[in-house]
């Protein structure tokens, strides 16, 4: 049984906490946040505090606040040489403070308060700066995901700004998709399928076999009678740039 | 039983097909194809012809050819006031000849020869010229379709260039962020769960709502990072314009 402590309550650390609460081989012995308010619903089923110096032991304790927070908090932790790791896609595991054993366990997955996950499908990319701490990281993590792996900050810090293409912008596209759609009085919604559909597509083959349309095949007439329609210069700007960025991939 | 005659032989004509054969409702009297090789695997199954002399009567005849072939093939058709559709997303129902009946059977889907798709989850955008033609081809997509609707020419075409946004430029955005993983030597395949529960996300709530990020919270000294990290002049161009985009949209 691998026991820990969950320090702040936001999206991350609440889903971090249900998924240990229901591993059979995790303990979250304790859950600190800096206001008891936000975690009082738990109460009954944890022990909670507001109070850095009550914190209990543990084996592993899990910094999942804001990126700027990480360092100051580590720094105000009562105790040494135990193992700290923070839960950011950016955020060098150095910027703990060096009184404890350091590492890095970034789930990459978009959260919400309202939306269940499902943990076992979430990755996971785990990073200890002492080699000898590792195995219990990755018990730790294979304990709530099918995808906990080791992965160095270069690697992670460049799928944390790839999240940011496929989750913030790709997100950024649907919503102009639908100013698009709903200027002419049509349904966002019948979107939809396509949506999920392009999505699901590059699971089993790669962006580049999946590509299509007037771009990939250089159809300089639809290119031309879609500029045409976009009434919106903002629009026009993204449309081309990306028929621009497809070219190059494909040779266009 | 609603009877068509299927004219070309590419995605959309052989996924039609099959969604029709599957149907009780509908007979596929004849399928042509300019070539009758291309169609040959199916020749035991319906009649097939290459020679537009001996097409066959039924009750509508679909073009499922390239957007720049239907008013041709149209006018060679060797009959007057029979019902005739187009399958595009971009063509005028106007553009087939008007010696027929004319409308539109368009499928909103990106589909792959070799993939199968459910196609009662396909939207299916309908219109026909004379209003008296309407109730046959709503019977015959709500034969393969939950979700066959009238839709004018004009919402058509929004939906049509919405779906170059939400497919080929998403899709473009997810081979980005191969690139940019992959020259770090990470895995894109630990986006694969977020690029899919971003897809999800906007089935419930709306693309505004869905929005979280660097750029939304306008978080200068993030995206700053991002943009450093960036080494691809062109990365940095999409970046760029779509964190503009989504600090418009959110008033930023």
């Amino acid at each position: 049984m691998i026991s820990v402590v969950i320090l702040g309550a936001g999206n991350v650390a609440t889903h971090l906490y249900k998924a240990f609460q229901a591993s059979k081989d995790v303990t979250v012995k304790q859950w600190y946040n800096r206001s008891l308010k936000t975690i009082e619903t738990y109460k009954n089923k944890v022990e909670t505090t507001d109070d850095l110096s009550k914190l209990v032991e543990a084996d592993v304790y899990i910094l999942a606040v804001n990126d700027d927070a990480i360092a100051e908090l580590s720094s105000l932790l009562p105790f040494e040489n135990k193992f700290v790791v923070h839960t950011s896609g950016s955020v060098s595991p150095y910027d703990i403070d060096k009184k404890n054993r350091r590492g890095v366990f970034y789930p990459l997955q978009t959260f919400s308060k309202a939306a269940p996950i499902d943990f076992s499908e979430v990755p996971l990319c785990l990073e200890t700066l002492r080699r000898t701490d590792y195995a219990l990281l990755k018990k730790l993590g294979a304990s709530i995901s099918d995808h906990a792996k080791r992965v160095n900050s270069d690697q992670r810090a460049s799928l944390h700004l790839a999240a940011v293409f496929v989750n913030n912008f790709t997100n950024q596209i649907y919503r102009v998709a639908q100013e698009i759609t709903e200027s002419q009085g049509a349904e966002f919604d019948m979107l939809k399928p396509l949506i999920l559909e392009t999505a699901k597509k590059v699971h089993h083959m790669s962006p580049y076999r999946a590509q299509t349309g007037p771009a990939k095949r250089n159809d300089k007439k639809t290119i031309k009678k879609h500029l045409k329609a976009l009434d919106n210069e903002h629009h026009e700007a993204i449309y081309k740039l990306l028929t621009d960025s497809i070219k190059k991939t494909h040779g266009r």
